[in-house]
């Protein structure tokens, strides 16, 4: 990547360019092969937050230029911010139920799809904030079965979960190259074999016309890269971390009034993700004690900045934010990292909760 | 930049938070200082063509929440073909005349503001293909003077024309780190304190709410530094790339049914760009001749992946784009890149024009 990092416009016919090419189709090709598509239906993006607008502006323009009325999408409250901010300024919002784990049911969106024409449907592959791993493929199929369009978010996914695009059935699936290892300042927006949408950022013919601006030749080979890496060592990963998330949960359960979210069952969760509520303490000090104790958590919703906004997941599921924290365990997460917190967390509550009056 | 390739998210309450935060903010206020503005001014983006973007998108959305007709944006074609993309699909277009050397009259501004309401003018800093620097300032007042709201596109002109943007009096103005010497992937827009407008890219409070997804911490500290750099070597370095590109000038020109594109006076042109016209030999294999002897020229429009698109620009002036060549000298081009092109240009159209039939 940092080879890349001063690498020459590879739209030019110079040799330079053709170089910065090459790397960029080369990155193009790994993330491809990691995703389960071809290189053709990979857009780079500058994160998932970009291709998510993107999915949702390329479906509403379609909708739109084929004269119908108001566009309407159908999306759940555990969908992120960004996917429920993208569409709501674009789109009338049907929300879509989900259970007490966070869960869509496909019954659901059939419902939903029958009420009234519907131009898009969201569905992350699964939850950042509470690991919920959904139903894709049954979505999937009620949608296309009903010829709506289908958009994965799988940024919190990706990283953890096999992704097979061109069997899964979705028109639109969105990636953070941040999560899985690779830079931040990339993403990539998968479209499906044969649909042609306008671009969202327009400008230029680069990415098949689907993105204008200069490619981020760098950012794109350190996403290929990370890719390639882990299209071998995915499920060791994920057994890693499901393994280093067990010890956590495990001592966090015996903490008194502690409880965790989302699935009882380990196949329906992201292996490296741990949500719980904590009782009679609030989140935030718990934070600053970990944070003290050299153990980086969080709390409320994971992508907003410059504020701890309660996290409309957690409301989804009837839960408390100020009362949540999540961990996280990813590819650089070691033993010791977690013997850190496993130690730390009861210290910590116990702490606040001496302190706390009465 | 490398520091922050692995940088957490600055939006954490973590210590690896609270340090991209203040990289971050380090970087917003550096690049404000050479754009002379406030650090609240700026907005970090993908580069500059989601500036453009986003500026357009913003004047828009404003003028459709005020119940107005039709947005009407009023640009010459002379700007980038990102800033004609993104008004097209989102506005009629009025366009602004230009005279022979690309330059934008004011007074045609006040004509077209005076015929019908109008949402946003764009005014190009400098011109990316033929290096025109436009009267902004004069601009500027005739907009005021309406209450039109101005975008700059300063992509082409801000590393080597000195920009003032709280005293320009403009209301948007976008640059491209990479176009400067820092680092692709990254740009801001600028917005004129006071001027409210919805975010391009939604989904997060990122950027004081103006545009979502996390922050690319790495990029925009390259860009920082790069930005505090030239922030006092600016006008060291424009003096160097203009006698530079004056020596390629002149051999150029001794070439026999060459001229060089854009204004006379070298104080309205970029000092380090040179396009010419060739007579009697097609730019494309001059190209390969050129990158032959290790010169990377360029011809037709800047930013077109690809395909050798005619450039609107060149049509603009009335200009043939298949018999046009540019040149450009920036901070890391030295004599003996000058030197190398000063000898192959002459000898590489020679011998073309020699193999030429007739």
């Amino acid at each position: 990547m940092i080879r890349w990092l001063d690498s020459a416009d590879p739209g030019r016919v110079h040799t330079e360019g053709h170089m910065a090419r090459a790397a960029l189709e080369e990155a193009r090709e790994q993330v491809a092969a990691f995703l389960g598509t071809r290189g053709r239906q990979v857009v780079f993006t500058s994160g998932a937050t970009e291709a998510i607008n993107a999915a949702v502006f390329g479906a509403v323009a379609r909708w739109s230029e084929s004269g119908k009325e108001r566009p309407r999408i159908a999306l759940a409250g555990v969908e992120h911010s960004a996917v429920r901010e993208a569409s709501e300024r674009q789109a009338e919002i049907r929300l879509l139920p989900v259970d007490r784990a966070g869960m869509i049911d496909p019954h659901g969106v059939t419902e939903a799809i029958a009420e009234r024409p519907t131009t898009l449907v969201h569905c992350q592959l699964a939850n950042h904030e509470i690991g919920t791993i959904q139903k894709v493929k049954e979505v999937a199929e009620v949608c296309r079965e009903s010829a709506v369009l289908l958009h994965v978010d799988a940024a919190a996914g990706a990283g953890s979960v096999r992704i097979g695009f061109d069997q899964l059935g979705a028109d639109f699936l969105s990636v953070s190259a941040a999560k899985l290892g690779g830079p931040r300042g990339c993403g990539v927006l998968l479209i499906r074999r044969g649909l042609r949408v306008p671009p969202f950022i327009a400008g230029g013919m680069q990415e098949r016309a689907r993105r204008g601006g200069l490619e981020n030749v760098a950012a794109a080979a350190g996403f290929g890269a990370a890719a390639a890496e882990l299209a071998s060592t995915l499920e060791r990963e994920a057994e890693s971390a499901r393994r280093l998330m067990q010890q956590l949960r495990d001592v966090a359960l015996c903490i008194d009034g502690v409880e965790a979210f989302g699935p009882r069952d380990e196949r329906d969760r992201l292996p490296g993700l741990l949500c719980v509520g904590l009782d009679r303490v609030e989140a935030e000090p718990v934070l600053v004690g970990l944070d003290r104790a050299g153990v980086a958590a969080h709390s409320g919703s994971s992508c907003s900045s410059e504020s701890l906004e309660p996290s409309p997941v957690l409301e989804a599921i009837g839960a408390d934010a100020d009362h949540s924290l999540r961990f996280t365990a990813g590819w650089s997460t070691t033993e010791e990292d977690v013997r850190m917190a496993c130690e730390a967390l009861p210290a910590v509550v116990a702490r606040l909760r001496a302190m706390a009056p009465g």
